[in-house]
């Protein structure tokens, strides 16, 4: 039946300007839902297994919006390229490998491993071109028992040599995948063209047919870097702009749909976003490493787009969202500075907001404690941050997005379900 | 007579453009100095201690340049707030409370236990106005084999009234130390004017006065926010600028100076910052968190002021070098950016050299691993970072900075001292 009590101080947030607190609580999970917050533990509930964690402070599962998985050996490596050298120098080679079965087994079980070792419960993936290796990563996160939507990577343009799809062969791949791969309700496929500049028409055309009708959701990348906003003008010069080329093939919003980065966006840009819901997926770090700029959060979220935070690796050089929370709310105040005091710094709450609700609505009702959602959890054990003065919980939470780390959390919880460390033997 | 032999992958900068890597070699150390490394252990090495970290990276030990040590427990709090209003409401009430010796050391041992976890084997440090607490932390660095200079706070205006100090007792306290604890080889005093703004001018006349007659080195802040800019001139109206008023009063290279900020300071400041050999300590994390802004290095290396790297705790919220250096370069970039690309971006190599050398110049021969360098130095085992391909050492380090924390530390080193961790009894 999967019902369960945790009891400890409870914190998450129902909107982005409300962090809900509920000092040495009952948090009651029925069928890996919560259903309720009590300050005392009702006689209906005797029969739950109840697990105390007295002190310790039990927040949402981080999610991350945007990542690449064949990446992951790169990443830390080659940051001092913009975009397209990086892409060209790093990227595109390491990619290249994905045909090989245990190489990706190698690199995507570290992978895998180290989400769950930050926290991260759910994650929205990008994989490689490779049909075998897509479908092992999505068996493999089923295996690991965290949630993920995973896309094959599709491009038949403007890429190196080994990685240039023939459009036919990449559709078909990718239907098999979206016809094979539905039946985990944790792990999905979702329809990935890489971005505009390595998709033709043709491509870009079938893979919007192909999400809605399969009724699946699509990730790309948009508007990171000038020189790439740029050649998208070049490449579709009949277009309105970047955002509009994905809007005319059924791919920003037809079906739920993720862009990453969204640096330079015109306002038109982001209310065409606002008006079909397409999330943004923001990424500091990555876009600090290769240079590109920072995305102004505050405006999208004042236009109502909604906004998850994302590590890209391996352009990001970090996978932990305590990490990228905390970025993000410095790069939000030098956002703040370079327009002139105009777009308010993001709060600490807007930080954790984005981080856990921000991107898990993305999943569904994912990312908060509220009644009817997933019970996807961290355990957070904080004494080795604290102890030198009585700190409020809020204040506590600080300290643990600011400088705590994966040593912090000691728990995982998806729907439910106790997540253990992933293949370890 | 503490000689021996370290044998492993050996990684300094010299320069900030050369990173110098000798693979599989061996490092010769006398009297806790480096007098060659080799490939080839020479016989007349052979009654060395010989220590065999085949495999691991051996690099010079990180050093900090500014950091506040009775603001170590709000590390991580009330980020929300910029400089002014933070340092009311977080920061001043806390420093209040170094009159109690046994909080000071109950603060002080975790401080320095968690710069030792962090490599960290040198550090600059403002203590708090207290004159007995400065000396219980100069006596626990000395404890803990770690160097550091450290500097009594002085402030007699503008400030909390807990922490308004008389000026001529001020100047006796800070005199006492100066006379007092001068014995160490490794932990040294500073003079300490907390910055202009709190310091009378006859505080800062007297201040110069000490610092010249003891030859003892300076420390304050600079330019790291523009209300403060502004206030400063309300403040000092004859003066030409901030800088000049360090200037005037002795503060600003008369002795080894380090000002940390240095965000707003006009060319004409620079110019004498580098006529003068005055160290600007960078601190990118605090200057996102407060919302200062960003440093531009590059003009600074490029007009031969020295800088180093600097935590800013608490203003800052890692007292990780290694995540200040990744944190230096992602802000240079965005300074990049902010100047129309006017201002190169800071090279990996330039970050790490900024984070060794850089900073450990003030120390002396600090920093590096050329012969006669104090032989400062920390084990790095990344076995957790690499394995899934093959790195040169120059993409190991790489991963180290942008990916590794401590747990990659395995032993750390000052003046060919091992160093164990400090008050673990």
């Amino acid at each position: 039946m999967n019902n369960m009590v945790l009891k400890g101080d409870i914190a998450f947030t129902p909107t982005k300007d409300i962090m809900e607190i509920h000092k040495n609580s009952y948090i009651i999970i029925e069928e890996g839902k919560v259903v309720d917050i009590c300050n005392q533990l009702d006689n209906s509930y005797k029969g739950y297994l109840l697990k105390d964690f007295t002190g310790k402070i039990i927040i949402p599962g981080f999610v991350d919006l945007h990542l690449h998985a064949p990446q992951y050996p790169n990443m830390g490596l080659g940051l001092d390229k913009e975009l397209i050298p990086w892409l060209d120098t790093y990227t595109f080679p390491e990619e290249g490998k994905y045909d090989d079965l245990d190489y990706a087994r190698k690199v995507f079980s570290k992978l895998i491993k180290d989400l769950w070792r930050f926290g991260t419960t759910r994650s929205v993936v990008f994989s490689s071109i490779h049909k075998e290796s897509t479908k092992l990563l999505m068996n493999m996160f089923i295996a690991s028992g965290l949630g993920a939507y995973v896309g094959k990577v599709n491009m038949d343009r403007n890429t190196a040599e080994e990685l240039m799809e023939n459009t036919k062969k990449s559709i078909e791949d990718t239907e098999e995948i979206l016809k094979e791969c539905c039946e985990s309700d944790l792990v999905k496929p979702i329809v990935t063209p890489r971005f505009a500049p390595t998709c033709s028409e043709e491509m870009l055309s079938k893979l919007g047919e192909l999400a809605i009708k399969y009724d699946v959701p699509v990730q790309s990348h948009l508007s990171e870097n000038t020189s790439e906003v740029i050649w998208v003008k070049e490449l579709f010069p009949n277009s309105k702009n970047y955002a509009s080329v994905y809007d005319e093939f059924n791919l920003l919003g037809k079906t739920k749909t993720i862009m990453a980065h969204c640096v330079y966006n015109t306002d038109e840009e982001i209310d065409l976003m606002g008006r079909n819901k397409v999330y943004a997926a923001h990424c500091p770090y990555s876009n600090y490493n290769l240079s590109s700029g920072i995305m102004p959060v505050r405006k999208y979220l004042d236009k109502g787009v909604p906004v998850g935070l994302a590590s890209d690796i391996s352009g990001g050089n970090s996978l932990s969202i305590m990490d990228i929370i905390g970025g993000t709310i410095q790069a939000s105040k030098m956002k703040w500075l370079e327009s002139n005091k105009e777009l308010q710094p993001l709060t600490f709450n807007e930080g954790f907001f984005l981080g856990t609700k921000g991107g898990g609505s993305f999943f569904g009702e994912v990312g908060s404690f509220e009644k009817g959602y997933d019970f996807d959890a961290l355990i957070i054990d904080d004494s080795s941050l604290i102890g030198l003065n009585e700190l409020s919980i809020e204040e506590r939470l600080q300290k643990i997005i600011y400088t705590g780390d994966d040593r912090n959390i000691i728990e995982r919880y998806v729907k439910g379900i106790k997540i253990e460390e992933p293949f370890t033997s």
